[in-house]
């Protein structure tokens, strides 16, 4: 990572300089389009890819094959211009950016609890893709039950609105790919 | 989100072009150095922190306050120099970096998903701060059981070393911070 700019720190007034981050491999997927595309893991266990990381980083997945999923940090790199209110594919009213998982972010990042399947090399094959294929890979974690799994009864404007079988659509693709 | 040098996308060469992100604000929390702060949320419940949103992204917070957890994903600046492979906190033995969620990442990229007590205006008063004062905000999202609560039994090096009371020491801190 490397800081552009001043460093950012508790002290410092400009605490919003941009940061540059270098990608670390990409995720190949069988989506190229966000229409159809699943809108969350969960809802993509059908759907395997593969995340590739490139050789400068493969020493970085030893003991990576002991754990049954991963997060997977990633650029929403086609995602459209960023809006501070969506509507978002489960709902029919605009909420929050922020109360919202839609991709139209202010910085279009993405998190991804995928399942392991197997690791050939630098190579992770992997099911529950919901991002589109040459997806820039930011990071890699281990999915820690203690860690990530917390409680959580509120969920706003989600409630008795999740449902199986919901795929993307255009909305939230920028023009012209 | 600015995607610098070429697009990148899935029939490009150069996957791994560097891609700059805005802070849209910035996480006060009671740590101002590594030594003594939580590893995880789940071991910082007492330790409250604030998210301050700044005003031109404060719109985005709209129907926030129904939540009761949430993801901030944000960058974590004072990290030392990536490690490919790290002994982290709860272990003995080196491990490869994205088998671990040790801050010394090629991108330095952290997650925590923290308890929200209050919305008050542009800033959110939560539990669970693991990360350091001033750590600069990249994203939040909202925490979905239904989403981001995946079986996982393999948990790799983490069996039998998870325990409470962890905290950090300055091991992957930057110099002279």
């Amino acid at each position: 990572m490397v800081v552009v700019r001043r460093r950012l720190n508790a002290d410092g007034k400009d605490r919003t300089a941009a940061i540059e981050y270098r990608p670390i491999g990409w995720i190949e997927t069988p989506f190229v389009r966000a229409d159809g595309t699943p809108i969350q893991s969960c809802y993509a266990d059908g759907a395997e890819g593969v995340v590739v990381v490139a050789e400068e980083y493969a020493a970085g997945l030893k003991d990576i094959e002991a754990f049954d999923r991963l997060w997977l940090v990633y650029a929403i790199d086609r995602a459209c211009a960023p809006q501070l209110t969506v509507t978002p594919y489960l709902s029919d009213e605009a909420h929050g950016i922020f109360a919202t998982r839609s991709p139209a972010r202010p910085n279009a990042i993405g998190i991804s609890p995928v399942r392991l399947l197997a690791v050939e090399g630098n190579r992770i094959r992997v099911a529950g893709v919901d991002m589109l294929d040459g997806t820039p890979l930011l990071d890699i974690k281990p999915y820690v039950p203690a860690f990530d799994v917390l409680p959580a009864e509120r969920i706003g404007w989600f409630e008795g609105r999740l449902r199986e079988g919901v795929t993307a659509d255009g909305r939230f693709e920028r023009d012209g790919d």
